[in-house]
C-alpha cells in the first residue's frame, strides 16, 4: 500500500498542483467526456495511460475482457450496462470506444477453462458473453492445425466485436447510432509490441492505427 | 477521436519506449498486481492518475459509484463480482482498495432520483445496492435541517462503506481477511481539494491521509 | 417475583399517590406523547431510568438490538414495524429516538455467531437485519488487526444508523422526515460509563452529548 | 427532545453516580434477570417504573398490545420470538410475565376498526394476533346488551391469555414449563385506579394482587 500512498503524494504535489484549475473546473462544472471507454481490468492495460490522457476526457468502465452484455432490463444489478447508460443518456457522449488486448487473463480461462478459474463463481458466468467468440476461434484455429495460441488471440480481437453487437441491442445506442449522434469503435492493444489497432469497418479486421 | 489517437502517439514514442522492458516482462510473465481497485467510471478521478500507477501495479475495475453488490452466485452476468473473483481467486492480490470520490454523479442520480436517472433501465437498479447509504444520509441531515449537499457527501462516503461490508459477503473474501491475507481498504478523494481520505477502522470516519 | 411485587408496592403507595392526576388525565384524555423511543430488550438499559422520564412522555418499543426491519408490508406479523406505525401514523409523534448500547448481547451474536445463539429459531434471522453492520465493522478491525472488541463496538454503533436508513424505507416516515414534521436520532449508550452518545448529522460519528 | 437530555442528566448526575458499582458489574459480568416481562408500548404503562425496578432486574420487551405471535420458524424477521427466544434459551430466565394494561390503543384498534388504523400497513395484520380475544369479547358482551366498553376490557385482559398460550406454542418454553423450571404469568395493570391483577389459574380470572 506504500506504493499508493507514494504515488498519492507524487500526484499531490505535482500533477494536481500543475492541474488544480482544472480539477477546480470539473468539480464545479462537472464533467463533460466525449468518450465512453470500455477496457479490461488488466494491470498492464490502463488506458489514461495508453492514450495519455486527461482528466475528464475518457468516462472509463472497466471489466474483465471488456464485454458488453446483451441488454437485458429486469429486477438484476446490471453495472456495465448501467454505466453504459450513464455514458450514453446522461452524459451524451459521442464515442464508445471498446478496447481488448493481448494476453487477456478472461479469454484464457474462456479458451482453456481450468487452472484458476474452474469452478468460478462468477467468472465463467461472466465469460459467457463471449462464448460465441471462442467457439469461431476454436472452429476455424483447430480446423486449420493452428495452436491454442492462435485461437486466444482471435478470441481476443473477436470479444472487441461482441461488445460492439452486443451494444447494438441497447435500444438508445441503436437510435442514437442510426442517427449519427454515436459511433462505435473497436481496439486492441498489443501490450508487447505496444502497437494499437482498429476494428476496420470496410474489411472487418483489425488494422494497425 | 483525434485526442485519443493523439494521446496514443505520445505514450507510444515516449512512456512505451521508456519502459518497454517493463511491457516484455509483463506480457511474457503475466500480471502479478497485489492490489484490487475498485473505482467509478467518472472521467475526473482515474486512480492510474490519482495514484501516479505503473503498468502492473493494480487491478482495476471501474463501475458507475465504486458499488460491489452482494454475493449472489447464480446464472446472471455478474461482471464487478466476476472481476472480485478475478482478482481475488485468480491473482491473489492482498488488498482491496474501494475509491469514492466527491461530486459522483451516481451518488447525486440516488439522492435526487430525477433529470437524466429517472425511468432509467439500469443506472436505478445498480444503485439502489447503495439504498442504505441514501437513506442513513437523509436520515440524518434531513432531521438536522442540513442542505441536500451535505446529504450526497455523507452518502458518497457511505456508498465505500457499504463496498466493503458487501465485500465480506463473499466467502473466499471474508475467509481471506480471516486469515490475515487479505486487507479491505476505504478511500475517499476529493476533486476539489486533491485531498485524499480513508475510513479509518478505529474512529470508522474518513481521515485525511 | 417477589422482587416485582415489592416494586410494585412502593409505586403504588409512592409514585402513584403522588402522581395520582397524572394517570388520571392519561387515562381518560389519552396518550400523546412526543417521542418513540426504539431501544433494546436488555435489562441494564431500561429508557425510563436513562431519561429519568414520566409517564406520558415517551412510546417506547424495545425488541433485541433496537433493529427496525425494513419497510415490508405483508400478511405477516411485524410487531416492530407495527409499533412504528402506531406511533408515527397514530399518535403523530414528532422524533423517533433509536437508542443502542454497549455490550449488546444481539451484537455479540451476530458478530460471533457462537454460543448461546448458534443455531437459534429466530435470533440470527432477526439480527440478519443488521449483517451489514456486521460486515462493515468485520471489513474496518480485522484489515487493521484490531481485536474483536473493536469489531463490537463499532457493529453496536452501526445498527443504529441501519435502523435509521430502514425507518427512511417507510413511506409515511420519509413522508414526514422531508416535510420537516419529523425528526430522526440515532443515540448510543455506554453502560460502563454512563456517557450518551448522538449520531451527528455532519460528521457521520457518534459524539458524546 | 430537550425534555430527554434533561432528563438524562439527572440520571446521570444522580442515579448513575449513585449505582456506578451497580452499572459496572452489570457491563463486566453481563445481565442475569430472572424476569422477562412482555409488556405494551404505551408511554403511560413503563414497566421500569409501575414495578420500581432496577437496571438488570427485567428483560423487557415490548410492543404494541403487549402480544406473542404463534411459534413460527421460517425466514421472515421476527423480532417478539427472538426477543422470547433470547430471553429463554440464552438469558434463563425463570419467569415471564406478560402485562396487560387498560386503555389500550391497540385493542381499540382491533375491537372498533376504525378511524386512525383504518387501513394500516401493519397495526392490524399484527392485532390479529388477537382476533379471537377481539370475538370472544364481543361474542359475550353483545350478546348481554353490554356498552362496547366492556367488550374492551375484556378484550384487553384476553390478550394477555393469548400471549400465554402462544408461549406454549414454542417447544422449549413448552419444555421448560413441564420441567418445572420455567413459570408464565399473565397480570394486568389498570392506569386509572394504579391496580395491578394477576391472572389466577384456578379460577381463571384476574384478581387484585
Amino acid at each position: 500500500m506504500d506504493t499508493l500512498i507514494d504515488g498519492f503524494k507524487r500526484f499531490r504535489s505535482r500533477f494536481f498542483e500543475e492541474h488544480r484549475r482544472l480539477f477546480e473546473a470539473l468539480a464545479s462544472r462537472g464533467q463533460t467526456p466525449k468518450v465512453l471507454l470500455i477496457g479490461c481490468c488488466d494491470s498492464r492495460v490502463d488506458p489514461a495511460i495508453i492514450f495519455d490522457a486527461q482528466p475528464g476526457e475518457m468516462f472509463v468502465l472497466r471489466n474483465v475482457a471488456n464485454l458488453v452484455p446483451p441488454y437485458a432490463p429486469d429486477a438484476g444489478h446490471h453495472g456495465t450496462s448501467a454505466a453504459v447508460e450513464f455514458a450514453i443518456r446522461g452524459l451524451d457522449v459521442e464515442h464508445v470506444v471498446v478496447l481488448g488486448h493481448a494476453r487477456c487473463g478472461g479469454v484464457r480461462a474462456l479458451i482453456e477453462g481450468n487452472g484458476e478459474t474452474d469452478n468460478t463463481d462468477f467468472i465463467q458466468g461472466w465469460m459467457h458473453i463471449a462464448r460465441s467468440a471462442r467457439d469461431r476461434a476454436l472452429a476455424l484455429t483447430l480446423s486449420a492445425g493452428q495452436p491454442i495460441d492462435a485461437a486466444r488471440r482471435m478470441c481476443e480481437q473477436e470479444t472487441v466485436a461482441i461488445s460492439l453487437a452486443n451494444l447494438m441491442t441497447f435500444p438508445w445506442v441503436r437510435e442514437r447510432v442510426e442517427q449519427g449522434r454515436l459511433m462505435l469503435h473497436g481496439w486492441f492493444f498489443d501490450l508487447e509490441s505496444g502497437e494499437l489497432f482498429r476494428l476496420d469497418p470496410i474489411t472487418n479486421t483489425f488494422q494497425s492505427v
